[in-house]
């Protein structure tokens, strides 16, 4: 299975195009939680058990993991064990943002592939297409290129105009030539709308994106829809993480981060 | 002590600028190891011993551990726990090209500068400002952004123009002023000596170099000493990674390293 066939089972089985960032921090776990790595399996796996049937993908980001040692990284391989024991359709991002020269990115998509078993990665495109290759080559896996990043420094370089377009355009259109195994992806963030609606127009319908910025940093879900899909059908992976994760400090964690969700997911497809 | 006081230091005291590029992979490790991660460290160790007194800084990639899984990530802190041990002022830079929005930066700088104690990590610029702060903040670490990278698809995104001048020479303009803590330090490759002219050019004397790309990749160490150091001094860090680590596949590697590191100091002093 490509894939792009993987996303789009995932989004049909939950009906949802909510993505759940594992990002845990320990003072923001539950307050009833000792505060040590092995606590955020713990809590990992009631987030995993109280919303896998609301989502279609969970995206742990390994510097909260690396933040905590070998115990912390420890923690990321269990969670994404755990994920594809309970929700094996539900698709695992490595969010890792990672891209180095040619040997080196092979062995880091051995790292993530292999050795962790994510279905995903993302990845940094600065040092060019012989840094992005070995990960490609990987065709049921899928590549999730940085394009328009959702943070106020995202613009320091991506915005920058280069032969009349900005740079993250050329991103776009370097990654729809590179898509020959069609798992390649892009992140662009929901805070700028238009941008995410040119990106859209540039790599069509089909390219999946992995869109952050919605919640906290202010992204508007109906910008996202309107402007992400073009005609395209479960294209978008809408990214959710403190909004989720925290939503409740009490014992009622897990059902408060069901609840959230829930929500998410009907706001999203109410605006189909 | 400031991370330009550390490069300096070290640099001073063995009289070189060489860097060790710690890429292992078992396949390469000397005939007479077995082929499993803990054989690693013995590795390490020895080509540590061996090269000590001969080099600035040792620059463990994280990738090449990362591919092994948890046992391998052991090996990393092992690696630069020795390091400090039994060369306490040589620089320990952890190559991993990280970069990712504040908060997540913040936990890769918490994983890097004080769960595994690393002197210096190397970053990704492309998602800007607020996602290399974190690590700027701490200033007496070494902060080494990715500007000129000397890989074949580095060209891809850093030659492209904006504003009359490419890319990568924006990151090295922006890095100029991001340098308040003088911690920040550039990765320019060796193999387009103008290239690293003109960035030194635009820094400044004083901001250092790790310079990647002699040796396998076609450098030239009397272009990088004639375009590289300007009129400064103890500015450049030069790696060599598979030249040196396989100098022998046979009980005599930790003695060929030795060998390949004095040859590439002793050359690259002769230039001066």
């Amino acid at each position: 299975m490509s894939f792009y066939e993987s996303i789009d089972r995932a989004c049909e089985l939950n009906g949802s195009m909510v993505c759940v960032g594992l990002d845990p921090v320990l003072e923001k776990l539950p307050d009833h939680l000792v505060k040590i790595p092995g606590s955020i399996l713990e809590f990992n796996k009631a987030i995993i058990d109280s919303t896998k049937d609301s989502v279609c993908a969970y995206k742990p980001n390994a510097a909260f993991y690396e933040q905590y040692g070998i115990g912390g990284i420890k923690v990321l391989h269990e969670t994404i064990s755990y994920i594809h024991k309970v929700a094996p359709e539900v698709v695992v991002i490595l969010d890792a943002k990672r891209g180095d020269i040619g040997n080196t990115s092979k062995a880091y998509a051995k790292a993530a592939f292999e050795d962790m078993d994510a279905d995903a990665i993302t990845l940094a495109p600065y040092m060019g297409s012989d840094s992005l290759g070995p990960f490609f080559e990987y065709y049921d896996k899928g590549c999730i290129v940085l394009c328009r990043t959702s943070n106020p420094g995202g613009a320091d370089l991506q915005n920058l105009e280069t032969g009349g377009i900005p740079f993250y355009e050329v991103v776009a259109k370097k990654c729809a030539e590179w898509n020959t195994n069609n798992n390649i992806c892009l992140v662009v963030g929901a805070t700028v709308p238009e941008e995410l609606k040119r990106v859209r127009e540039i790599v069509g319908d089909e390219m999946p994106f992995l869109v952050p910025g919605i919640g906290a940093q202010g992204g508007d879900p109906k910008a996202v829809i309107d402007n992400g899909r073009g005609n395209g059908k479960n294209n978008l992976m809408v990214n959710s993480s403190r909004g989720i994760l925290y939503a409740s400090a009490g014992e009622d964690f897990a059902d408060a981060a069901r609840q959230k969700a829930i929500e998410l997911k009907d706001k999203l497809n109410s605006l189909l």
